[in-house]
């Protein structure tokens, strides 16, 4: 019986991890439909998020499941009640590729972005790609030291996040009110991204020591080229 | 002991209750600070967020307590697991009213909305200020019929949502990229604000009967003028 239940425990763990795996690509499919302006790669972040769904609806019944038949206390009690909240963020990181992929879809068969912003953007995925393959890890692996400093890719999220609020604000943009709305929305879904893989890392932290990190806690940026 | 544990269920509902009590009153204050430029008010709602975290922290700790002493099931189980669910959407809430404020705060003494889209803003305003209270009455009533309406609520703002982007989007918008931004930003913040109430709903009925209805299954928003 106890080790149907470490299995079923072990079970929750790796539902979580594929989950952010789908979350992850999906960020970076969406990516490349954005600077590619790919319709057919967008059609599919939006229609796989069904999957995703569906992880989430199993992973949180099975959560549901120990809960009621084996009453878990202490360490165990964290992790499942940790499962419950980290599907909600992985399943929102998920929307948040869907809704980068809607904006790419939208503007075909023009570029959603003005060239001028390709990079940051290239950037930002890269780093959200990063950031769920990370809280992938941290976990499967339970690894609290790599799990705090998750907040250091999200800070240099922030960083290119910043970066881009100046160039649509401060400098002369020239691609009009509709491209600066959708740079906006953009960045702020990337970021957004980013502060669900901490919140991910956070809820790693306290699975293994029973206290939650406030964010300012966990360890920021250090000098980068 | 049973009653004691009666007790805390409900003690949990309360604190429920109370968490989006503060989380509308904050978006109530944010929508007036923004509507008026009003720094002291704003000040206030960033600073009152501290509160909201405090009674996050609080209730989360309660339901975990629960679940370690009480080992609940079946329905005090669902509402226990969905108030750990609702403690991350009600905060949510409370953290877009911050982000309202916090643009209003930046842009003092200037106003951060032209005077064109004050209306949308004010009904945005009064729409979630309506939709953080009937999410409070359904928690604390069980209501499901009325926890199933918070879905033609949140499509009126979906509604005004749209309108505004069109307004930003497809008319000739006069007032730079700058403060199109910040409309988009900020009708955002409204509309996600919205999607939370609408969740806690869904909760409330998940709650009620085992069942967590989609979206497209509550009844949407029939005709209004």
């Amino acid at each position: 019986m106890r080790t149907a239940y470490q299995d079923q425990l072990e079970d929750l763990t790796n539902q979580l991890g594929a989950m952010c795996e789908l979350a992850g690509a999906a960020m970076e499919r969406a990516t490349q439909a954005l600077l590619q302006a790919d319709l057919v790669l967008a059609e599919q972040v939006i229609s796989d998020q069904d999957v995703l769904g569906e992880h989430s609806a199993r992973t949180e019944e099975a959560a549901f499941v120990l809960l009621a038949l084996q009453a878990p206390v202490a360490r165990d009690l964290r992790s499942v009640v940790s499962a419950i909240q980290m599907v909600a963020d992985i399943d929102r990181m998920g929307a948040l590729a869907v809704h980068v992929a809607k904006i790419a879809r939208r503007r075909h068969p023009v570029h959603a972005l003005p060239e001028e912003v390709n990079g940051y953007f290239s950037e930002m995925g890269r780093v959200a790609v990063e950031l769920g393959r990370t809280a992938q890890e941290v976990l499967l692996t339970g690894d609290i030291d790599k799990a705090a400093r998750i907040r250091a890719e999200d800070d240099a999220m922030d960083d290119l996040h910043r970066h881009l609020f100046n160039v649509l604000m401060d400098r002369e943009w020239k691609h009009g009110v509709a491209s600066a709305v959708d740079v906006a929305l953009l960045s702020r879904f990337y970021e957004r991204f980013a502060d669900h893989a901490v919140e991910i890392g956070r809820r790693v932290i306290f699975m293994a020591t029973g206290e939650l990190p406030e964010y300012e806690e966990l360890p920021p940026e250090t000098w980068r080229d």
